[in-house]
């Protein structure tokens, strides 16, 4: 495949490939198409076609100073290079560029775990380390924290929180930005920067304090493109003494609107860990692998119901209608008594409001009793999570090869959950996509303070027609969404043009301000072009 | 005074004034020394010398408009100026800005409460809100929310969170930078900037959510100069239902570091609030308001004692060496669990750990119990602050006016505790101060992850000679805590420079960082120069 970066001719390219031979070893420069192939995303929607972010080449530096001299001559040369940590951002675009013909710096070898503190409960890592790496240090050495992680476990704590990634235990962790504490990057030009108390030489507490003296800039790093960051630190939770999950549910539809308030009001003093919604009125409307209800397709069919229409749908069902799954983690007597504060709030208001499924353990969770938890709630790596959306079973005989996942933010209330089904519906069928949908919106609650709401949508390899119809689909629900004034929280490279577009205060004043930081610290361009809708000056596309 | 910002003329700063005084009311343009007099910094080190931070003038706009027109005046006339939100930062600058001639946007005027929300807890303000303020409105309407809060409480939310300011309760809320959500800022060119979700207009998550899509620029505007704030979000804890305290002594001098870990391992999953570090034998060693204790100076004659010579003295005084007060907030029955679970945790960890003080009330505070609790523990603001430091009954007859607090950013281990004392010693010695000190530093916790560490120097607007003399021991402190790996979070304009300095990793990569941004985002260098050591190009200094 002749792939070029925009702008940059074969013989450019080629002079930037003899240096980085020679720079970090022949053997770590990747050219040819079998070795290319494993850089493009598997998950594409864009798959064999020609907007497909297919990288030129790749390359794998053992070290910062190898990194550095990269960088410096992808600058010489004006090559865009995109760094990837280990490549496994599946859904958010893996181990491919956002621009075609951008070369990939694939930093899967710096894999060394620098140091974990459990008396200061911190780590600091390089981007090449992965969850598992993490987890089966910490369990060589005894060490007494709990690590926060996103489903799969394969990806890096780098990569994942530079993309705004998430995971899955008590609030102050799980979103991965939020708990990083301090970087190391490498700057366009090739020179290294730490941050926070990095910047000083001789400092022990780069792990402990986020700001340094003086403004904060690690927020570029992180869905941008105006650096390589090699080292990172993160805040870690010391492993608690115990752990105890129950459900609550409530009857009624407008109950979600006191559930979400009761739950706030436990997240938010640290309470409880991520609460887990879920709808039973919406497992009977859609089972798994089964024909929708047809009572659900009578309720949808004539507009969208009213709030009692709604009811009187999920009273026929005989089901409740939401549920929660509340999870405590904390010392034994304390989850204990969190679990029964919790109850009495959601009887205080939710008339009717029922409970079970109470599980408790003690942590860490015992090798025997693994298999009756979720073990990313556990801080367990896993790769459970391909039981499910495209690799489940209920795709038959040709299922889809992957998903983008159109996931918006959302406000934390009831009543957003009540309205967003309506706009996904809408955007669906702006599209000609007629599927069953029902009025049951779950929200995924990653983000202690926001709501992530949305549906995957399919991608396959072999089925260009499909691709291109779930393309048409995804950019139906981003402007759909626009609409209600929710906007996808990361997305895969096709879409990242729109979703920041949606940005459009003061005519993009947000856009604007992050190209003019661009052009002054990249003025060549060659750091991750397109990254969330950041390109450089050369690329720039008038903004309509 | 005649002052004049650096390079300005009168000529050019009256023509500025002139278009400030037809954009914003001649009567919210001061010039007269009696007006400026209020714009100087009261705990300024070099009040009254050539040095003195001393405004040329100061404006104070009424709206995010208005300070749109006044930046565009600033810029096209190249004057600058330095917001203060309340101006009440003492002991950080007050109302003063960092180069003398600089002219103060006031932004008091600017003090609506936007919104608080007890659903989603959080509210928006503008910058001349103060804490009081935010208090009664949550009081007027019953709002269930907890505030976080600084001493003393006539201070900005906005202000204090933008100079990486610190409150006193439970994790999450106390590091007022973290807990911020998104902002409104007017950038140097007068162009009106929402981050996070408020770069979408109709997005209702402006607060909920940290980041928008693509990355983050708020760090800039923390401890810097790349803007006027002029809204900002916070995150806010709801109302726990009770609140807990109790206190922890461990007898012997090295059981600090057990002590600390103890309290880490507490902290960081969430269980006490900010705990509040003390040493009885401290208390023994240099009573308030007496003649040091004869037994300590011996003690501290020759040479900086070992473990074994300050146990024999904790020992001989029959005092426990340290203490910590733990705070809980939660539910009734969780709040008893954590303290029996704290206690339980430190009798394991301390041998010979004792406990008592324990205090209980539910919250809020019952009006008849206020006199029993420490107000801003609690989140209510209040002034009692002034009773300590420079303002209590032990400094005399000529007691300071102020003072400035030298506090470093340390290491969170019982190690570095032992270790501080020496290096404050070596300190004040190098510039002859013999005052008597101790070997029990107790470090601030209002970051939960670092301690803060470090004296008050004094300062006296009739001396100037006991400020020069206080001048050189504050930069004793700076440069001795350097050569330990520490360096002040925040510090008052006369030590900005040398503190900064201090960042000196890679040829000051980070300062040079800065200033790359800063050239880009304010090339006429009219916010706030010299701000925590970022000058404009015009300004610089050739770095030593």
């Amino acid at each position: 495949m002749a792939v070029l970066p925009p702008g940059v001719s074969q013989r450019t390219l080629d002079a930037a490939l003899a240096e980085w031979r020679s720079a970090i070893g022949s053997e770590w420069v990747f050219t040819s198409d079998e070795d290319i192939y494993g850089y493009r995303d598997s998950y594409s929607i864009l798959w064999g076609t020609d907007e497909e972010r297919i990288p030129s080449a790749a390359l794998a530096p053992a070290s910062v100073e190898q990194v550095q001299q990269a960088v410096r001559i992808a600058n010489k040369h004006k090559v865009p290079i995109y760094p990837v940590s280990t490549g496994r951002n599946l859904s958010y675009g893996g181990p491919s560029p956002n621009v075609r013909g951008t070369v990939v710096l694939d930093l899967k070898r710096m894999n060394r775990i620098l140091k974990v503190d459990d008396t200061r409960n911190f780590c600091l890592v390089e981007p090449g380390v992965t969850y598992f790496d993490l987890y089966n240090y910490i369990q060589e050495r005894g060490l007494k924290v709990m690590i926060d992680l996103p489903d799969p476990g394969w990806g890096s704590p780098v990569g994942n929180s530079l993309d705004h990634g998430v995971g899955y235990t008590w609030g102050p962790f799980r979103d991965h930005f939020v708990s990083h504490c301090a970087m190391e990057v490498v700057l366009p030009n090739g020179e290294l920067l730490r941050t926070g108390m990095g910047g000083m030489s001789n400092a022990d507490t780069w792990q402990d304090y986020k700001y340094g003296t003086g403004p904060s800039t690690d927020g570029l790093f992180g869905q941008g493109n105006f650096g390589v960051v090699t080292k990172m630190g993160f805040w870690m939770m010391p492993m608690p003494e115990a752990y105890l999950r129950g459900m609550v549910y409530a009857p009624k539809f407008a109950d979600v609107i006191a559930l979400v308030k009761t739950v706030n009001f436990l997240e938010d003093q640290g309470i409880i860990g991520m609460p887990n919604y879920g709808s039973p009125a919406r497992t009977a409307a859609l089972p798994f692998n089964k024909p929708a209800d047809p009572d659900l397709l009578a309720l949808m069919a004539n507009g969208y119901p009213s709030v009692e229409q709604v009811d009187a749908y999920v009273a026929k069902k005989g089901v409740p209608a939401w549920s929660v799954q509340l999870q405590f983690y904390g010392p034994r007597k304390t989850v204990e008594a969190n679990w029964e504060y919790a109850q009495a709030k959601m009887r205080e208001a939710i008339p009717g409001a029922t409970f079970d499924g109470v599980y408790r353990t003690d942590l860490p969770v015992p090798k025997e009793r693994l298999d009756e938890v979720v073990l990313r709630h556990m801080g367990i790596p896993a790769l459970e999570i391909f039981n499910i959306v495209s690799r489940n079973e209920s795709h038959g005989e040709n299922p889809p090869d992957g998903h983008n996942n159109c996931v918006a933010i959302v406000p934390r209330t009831g009543e957003s959950l009540m309205t967003f089904s309506k706009a996904v519906i809408e955007g669906m069928r702006a599209v000609g996509d007629m599927r069953p949908w029902s009025p049951f919106t779950t929200p995924a609650t990653w983000h202690p303070r926001t709501f992530l709401c949305g549906p995957s949508v399919f991608t396959q390899r072999n089925d260009p027609e499909s691709n291109a119809r779930n393309k048409r689909l995804y950019e139906s629900l981003v402007d759909t969404y626009a609409k209600y004034g929710w906007v996808d929280y990361r997305c895969t490279h096709a879409f990242q043009d729109r979703v920041v577009s949606k940005y459009d205060f003061n005519n993009h004043a947000l856009m604007r301000f992050h190209e003019l930081l661009k052009d002054a610290v990249d003025p060549n361009g060659i750091i991750s072009p397109g990254r969330y809708g950041i390109y450089p000056r050369s690329m720039r596309r008038t903004r309509a």
